[in-house]
């Protein structure tokens, strides 16, 4: 016997699958469309026909063009992705840092890099990437603070200049230094800070 | 009595010193066009006017909008400025940084950094800031391999990890996470990355 589902249920379940699907098909459509013309030249309209969605249907969802910006980048960026949680702070460096080198690599990485060189000045851009930034980084910084408390690191390192050491080198190493991410060795980075930051007693080597 | 000038070394002299002058305010004109409209829309004849100079005086000494770009980046960026030598890699380290920092934080930093932000996928204009970024790059290598050879880090550091946390790690903290570069300390990020690149024995604290 089927199990029991009164089809009003039904009905709903259907509807929360087909929304998702919308969702998708928007934020995608949205992808292509921002790789395409940027966010300055971003239309609802041409966003709704690359889904194959009403207009309506995407004002209902994302009231305003940001609205949209802000769900595909949260996307793009993976913003919701579990935290590290490996035991070392090493591990958990290593592999926050990974993923970034890795997206940063991909293709959406690249409209991404390029959205954000063409039109990096624009307010709203700006603001949204800005705040998922600062997501990111709380999650970091909570890494760092466990490590800390883990006696990996000394009282006195600063996180925000370990962070940025870390972020700022292997964005300065793949976005200027070194055409090809797959080249970046993300441990050498990751140890190198490590090592500055480490308690005199644990040393490595 | 004068000193013995023919009239055509006073003349030569002269011509040479209204060069100068020339060379000033043509590239003076041309920041202050590129703070305007940015580099694609910059237009050489409203470079002249600004610089109350006749357009082909401008093309004599620079064919190409490119060359006027390259030459404008090249003295706003204080390309030909002494190579820092304190006598210790730390010293080097931190008035080569420290520069950086002062630059991103002038008003000439800012149009540097608005231009990079708005047409940093320009074709022209990248090749031209790989180009200068190359020759200051080619500087603070240097810094690091005479620092390497006495032996104020280990041989097993790599010198691009090692520059690009430190450039990268203050570029992120500047452009990124801290909106005044003034509240950037360039000697706990220097300390923080040589300490990690120390020979163990020669660990400070």
């Amino acid at each position: 016997m089927m199990p029991v589902m009164t089809a009003r249920a039904a009905l709903s379940a259907n509807r929360g699958r087909r929304g998702e699907i919308v969702i998708h098909e928007v934020l995608r459509a949205t992808l292509e469309e921002l790789a395409r013309v940027g966010y300055r030249a971003l239309r609802i309209e041409d966003v709704a026909a690359r889904a194959q969605v009403n207009k309506t249907t995407i004002y209902r969802r994302w009231p305003t063009k940001l609205d949209l910006l802000r769900e595909t980048l949260r996307t793009l960026l993976h913003q919701d992705d579990p935290t590290p949680d490996t035991g070392s702070l090493r591990g958990d460096l290593i592999a926050f840092a990974s993923r970034m080198v890795a997206f940063l690599g991909s293709p959406n990485g690249q409209v991404f890099i390029r959205l954000m060189m063409t039109e990096g000045a624009d307010d709203d851009l700006r603001a949204v990437a800005d705040s998922l930034r600062d997501e990111k980084e709380a999650i970091a910084t909570r890494l760092v603070e466990r490590g800390r408390a883990r006696r990996e690191i000394r009282d006195d390192v600063d996180v925000e200049i370990l962070l940025s050491s870390l972020v700022g080198g292997l964005h300065h190493r793949i976005l200027v230094m070194t055409p090809s991410p797959k080249k970046v060795d993300v441990e050498s980075h990751v140890d190198l800070i490590l090592l500055g930051a480490a308690p005199r007693e644990k040393m490595p080597r």
